[in-house]
């Protein structure tokens, strides 16, 4: 079975990313790496290192999108987990064999090399996770 | 500031622990350090260790406490997240002097040393956010 290495981040789902930033940042005292707009999936990320992790605070920028609509019916808060894969295919058809229900049944790769997928909250037990391979 | 140090653990409220770790530990390959009972807080708690922090899974033993009626309200999933700092009182104090709602005015001590407090949601933009300090 492919190594699991680390928790790499926590994403929280936020309505306003400045006022997040006003409680994370300037009153709780993580520092903010930086900010980033994701197009593709309609969201502005913060990236607030923790040790080996990072807090994710996630704002959806269209009301259309999945996270929108999360944040509309569940309000803000822990949104989900991801954690870090030695090779997220052999883990992904590992889980598979197992009976685990994926979202994505492939990895997809983004720009700068990583591999994600997510699996299903319905096999995890309520739990959203995201697999990161990293480059 | 008092530093932050790391993210300790992320719970996952349950409402059955076997079966949540049929997942966890069985399909998904965490290792299982421990399984703890709490009776003052009415919890069976199972502790997965994963780089330098856990998932822990929070199984509520009665049907009065908090943890319960959350799980029947919100379902199972990601409840709360706990990171250590270096020194909890003067985190707590200076979270107070900037407005911060507390839960704990101030840190439980337990059992094995550690000391603990938590934040409340209404501050964090919707987090459960617990505070250990490690002895």
């Amino acid at each position: 079975m492919t190594a699991l290495k680390r928790l790499d981040h926590v994403a929280v789902l936020v309505p306003d990313l400045e006022e997040a930033l006003a409680f994370w940042q300037d009153q709780f005292g993580l520092l903010l790496d930086h900010v980033e707009t994701v197009s593709s999936m309609a969201v502005k990320i913060a990236f607030l290192p923790l040790g080996e992790s990072e807090i994710e605070l996630v704002q959806p920028l269209s009301e259309d999108s999945g996270l929108a609509k999360f944040l509309a019916k569940r309000g803000p808060g822990l949104h989900h987990i991801c954690i870090e894969v030695e090779d997220i295919a052999a883990k992904l058809a590992d889980l598979r064999s197992r009976g685990v229900r994926l979202i994505d049944e492939d990895p997809m790769l983004m720009d700068d090399g990583r591999q994600l997928a997510f699996i299903h909250p319905q096999s995890t037990g309520g739990v959203l996770l995201e697999l990161y391979e990293l480059p």
